[in-house]
């Protein structure tokens, strides 16, 4: 019987995993992490957040990894972990609709002062002072990464009546949005965004690469707003770039460490709101009916979509 | 020489409206409303916002009153304002994709717990529960009133990913949006909408419409949106609605009595957004080059966009 074991949310989760693949892969052997009854070597399938390192290697029969996130980091970073088996990008349509509506709640959120709206409502404080504000149609947002959730956040920006650009690593083409491709074209990606999405994957290419050099380049003072994975941006460079008159404002919903810690200046700044990783939460279901076809893909030796490229990172 | 009267603003605008004005009606002779050099009499036409009672009926010569917002109800609450006298709306393409702008934020805002997530912020917690998000896609928003700003954020909101319905008191015809009108397809209106968005003009028929037995009609838990004028809105009856789980949360930019007193219980709601009347702020000079729009106009003979007609009430 084909077994998939599961690392992804608390112990009380498994009860949900399991009636979820009972629905939507009946025939399928569902196990915990740490479940006694399974060898490794029995395991055709994972599906995993964070796996302890040296667990998948142990695992010498396995078919895919399917990671229960968007981004695959989690565990590429682990030495050991069987690069010869195919793994696979979590790429939910619930988790992509998701982060398009968070997206575009930010930029709408940085096109207003509404971190200071909500400051001023804490004194309950009235203050209009009749000052005209910027609309998006005046406004022009960069999206950078253009993979399934940059291609799908792009998009929306447009509906929603936002200039939009991209750039990406190598050249794409979306419908409505300006694209631009590799480092020849950053600085001209950069010149005129008012504000910039961050939605690379995260790799070694793109570690620090959302810099201080970087956000200098954009059409000054800029919004910033960081999803996705936090480790592409350097916090204390976005905080001496607000306080520089280079960034006007930014919302951050990942970090390089999580839980951002308590101690952290971006917290009680007057300019960036701080939400907990939470732009994109594809439900148990989702993922669950997404993992069932991935494992329906290998059975039947259909290619996969969204697979890890080690020549990429991603 | 064609006299224009203006009240709007502090004095420091006139210097302001002044050089505007000789930039799009350069031979208009243009006076603040205290200016001791003109005679009633003298005055053609009058840019106003909550003209003192009397002033106007004193201006026999008037060709139009242009006022400078979307509403008129602060000039017809005057009981001696000329009837006579064409009355036009302000309509600055500024202000309603600024409207826009708005109501796609707080309907965004609406679907995830933001309110919640800036107090969170407040105290420094990161706090994820792993919940699945609404999607704009399962959410359908509502719209009461489907004059020039209505129609406007009706079609932004469905083009932003939303199902949008809108309500009017005659029938309507907007390109993607479900169009329900009167008393008869009121019910059927709200039944399946689950964020309520009020751009009703403020009239006596609109007055207290947005209360308890209206809300209730709602799919609950519901949000509401309060936008335009703030008489419509039982502001008790939120509160009540957000206690009892009829609202799950409110985003409102206008209210009975503005500036919100200090002691209003909305201010520190946990899950109401208050802002400062801010939702469409027209420059002055988008607001004088359509002033300049109306009275060449009437100097023309020409006929008038967005007149107030008495029979309707705005």
């Amino acid at each position: 019987m084909t077994c998939l074991i599961i690392k992804s949310g608390s112990a009380d989760a498994m009860q949900e995993w399991k009636s979820l693949f009972a629905q939507y892969a009946p025939d399928l052997r569902v196990a915990g992490w740490n479940d006694p009854d399974i060898h490794p070597q029995e395991v055709d399938f994972a599906l995993v957040w964070e796996p302890d390192p040296g667990r998948l290697a142990q695992m010498t029969n396995l078919r895919a990894i399917i990671s229960s996130g968007a981004g695959v980091d989690h565990i590429t970073a682990d030495p050991s972990w069987p690069r010869h088996v195919p793994l696979v990008r979590m790429g939910t349509d619930d988790a992509t609709v998701q982060m398009g509506d968070y997206v575009t709640w930010a930029a709408f959120s940085l096109l207003r002062p509404t971190r200071e709206w909500f400051l001023r409502q804490q004194r309950h404080e009235w203050h209009n002072d009749g000052q005209s504000a910027r609309t998006s149609t005046q406004t022009c947002v960069g999206v950078m990464g253009l993979g399934n959730l940059g291609t799908h956040v792009a998009r929306r920006l447009a509906q929603a009546g936002f200039a939009v650009r991209g750039w990406s690593r190598g050249p794409k083409d979306v419908a409505g949005v300006e694209c631009f491709h590799g480092a020849g074209q950053r600085q001209e990606f950069l010149a005129r965004t008012d504000i910039l999405v961050s939605l690379l994957p995260a790799t070694d290419e793109t570690r620090g690469m959302i810099n201080r050099d970087l956000l200098s380049c954009l059409r000054a003072p800029a919004g910033l707003i960081s999803v996705g994975r936090g480790t592409q941006v350097v916090e204390e460079d976005v905080l001496s770039c607000l306080d520089r008159g280079i960034l006007s404002g930014a919302v951050m919903d990942v970090f390089a460490v999580e839980p951002l810690p308590v101690t952290s200046p971006l917290w009680a700044h007057p300019r960036v709101i701080v939400t907990s990783h939470v732009a994109a939460e594809a439900s148990r279901a989702a993922r669950a009916r997404y993992t069932a076809d991935v494992i329906a893909s290998v059975m039947k030796g259909h290619p996969l979509k969204l697979l890890y490229l080690p020549e990429r990172g991603y």
